[in-house]
């Protein structure tokens, strides 16, 4: 399933992509396979609007909840909850109950070290992987400008995977890691290099480098539908012409590996999701460029649709 | 106030100490202070519910939540919602909606250099306030253990001063930042000193080197009770022992530096907690000793008690 967050109205729905020019409105479809059940409707409203008040709780549903939405999906079939897209507008598909963001490409960390006149890349990267903590509040959708800070003269993308948590995981073994995946979907890690340099020359975060925005969408796809974590395209446009494109086999750390470091001695809760971290020449650090206000950068991977997103001046 | 978060059954509650030894429930006292003007029973119950559901939710209530628990508060004198402190159990005084640490001490940051062989304090320290983001879901409130997690042996606390925000803040000047210092609370930044060598090298994070657990408590002390932010005695004890002893006014940065960074450009939201920074010599690292399982951390700053934590080998 494609999971989306859409509006039509002040309100924030859950809904899943049909045919790709649909979305079923999930909140009313549910009630209606509910009633078709012989529940009564003041009762099937209420089940409904408690399982799909946001895409976090209905990932708390689990496999059971997937089971549910497809069901409600399949009984909308020409009814009035069976929307053209045309007529509603994708949000970013989560807001995160938090957002960590890995550096696990080998080469992303030796161009960038080398941009900033570091040595060679320490052999803790080898050891464990490593991750800062992102801020889940400021999480963009498809098609939202972001606004970026005035305190910023570099303006950056990053081309990354990123990945949904459900369920919930802690100290979970390397063999039980990567069904703690509940989907994936593409992330933009966008990047104030100018600030990234400052922060990293201390040894805290980043913060102000990344915190104003992070891309995720447009779709949250389910981890069935993915055939092979590890051979997924990944490319970069900015205004149309592609700058990046690489593949996420070359990631040094599995999934599993992230995962179970993560989730080693504390919680990993369903709703959160993490970045892979940019995949090789995946920014414009790394091709000697930066992006100029009001460019549209799109990020595409295999099966997870494009995001696009356009970066104008912050106030 | 002395606002705490107190359990003396399943469900943990919102209340205020009162006279040092006692503790008032708010959500009975405020729906009997409501009957008592006259509300009906039901409408009080489901009120003070919804105001006290949580401290994080308390807080969002702003200066009129805090005149709403005085009074409440001293209408339960003498009730049966004044309970003796000796029969609650005090819990982390609120589950903060994020967590952020400074390094805002200038003698901490020189001295963690010099034990990690890095050069000087780099420029940036002094152009910007830096931090990292924490793990605000692994809070830990006083009197409870610290499991330490397997993978680390240099075990170390961390003094430093916990800010608590209320009202919510974004694009805020100077001038007005510290209005959105809701309270204060003792804070113990709890540290694997291996991996944060290790995790530094890289320059990303901390992450695991600190988000197995963050101390604090034992209350949230609002705001009106600290005459000055800049003049609190911060004392560290191990089992029972002073080990370190500074004061907030050697802080480099001021709070309204700190606030006016965190919020530039993004929200900073009500409920969400930060550290200071490691006051000087307010670690075993400072001191070339660490903690071993079993002892017994006191943090103690003026005005705000005493937060005590024991660690213990961990899963």
């Amino acid at each position: 399933m494609k999971l989306v967050t859409f509006t039509r109205g002040p309100v924030p729905e859950v809904g899943v992509l049909d045919g790709g020019d649909h979305v079923v409105a999930l909140r009313p479809a549910y009630a209606d396979l509910l009633r078709s059940r012989g529940i009564e409707a003041a009762q099937a409203d209420a089940l409904s609007e408690t399982i799909f008040r946001d895409m976090v709780t209905f990932i708390g549903f689990g496999e059971w909840g997937k089971d549910e939405a497809r069901a409600a999906a399949g009984h909308a079939d020409g009814g009035p909850h069976r929307l053209p897209l045309f007529e509603v507008t994708l949000r970013a598909p989560l807001q995160p109950v938090a957002l960590r963001d890995c550096i696990a490409f080998e080469t992303h960390l030796k161009n960038f070290y080398e941009n900033i006149n570091r040595a060679e890349i320490p052999p803790a990267f080898y050891e464990i992987p490593v991750y800062y903590k992102g801020n889940p509040s400021t999480v963009v959708g498809p098609g939202e400008d972001v606004p970026w800070p005035h305190y910023s003269q570099e303006w950056d993308y990053e081309l990354e995977l990123g990945v949904v948590i459900g369920p919930s995981a802690h100290n979970v073994t390397k063999a039980e890691a990567e069904s703690h995946i509940y989907g994936l979907t593409c992330f933009n890690d966008f990047s104030a290099r100018d600030v990234l340099r400052k922060e990293i020359s201390i040894g805290l975060g980043p913060a102000k480098a990344k915190d104003f925005a992070t891309g995720i969408g447009p779709w949250l796809v389910t981890r069935d539908e993915i055939d092979d974590l590890y051979d997924l395209e990944m490319v970069a446009r900015v205004n149309g012409e592609e700058w990046s494109h690489g593949n996420s086999g070359q990631i040094h750390w599995s999934f599993a590996d992230i995962i179970t470091r993560m989730a080693d001695s504390e919680p990993l809760r369903a709703g959160e999701i993490f970045g892979s971290g940019t995949v090789a020449f995946g920014c414009g650090l790394e091709l000697g460029k930066y992006l100029e206000p009001g460019d549209v950068v799109e990020l595409e991977i295999t099966g997870l649709g494009v995001l696009r997103n356009r970066v104008v001046s912050g106030a």
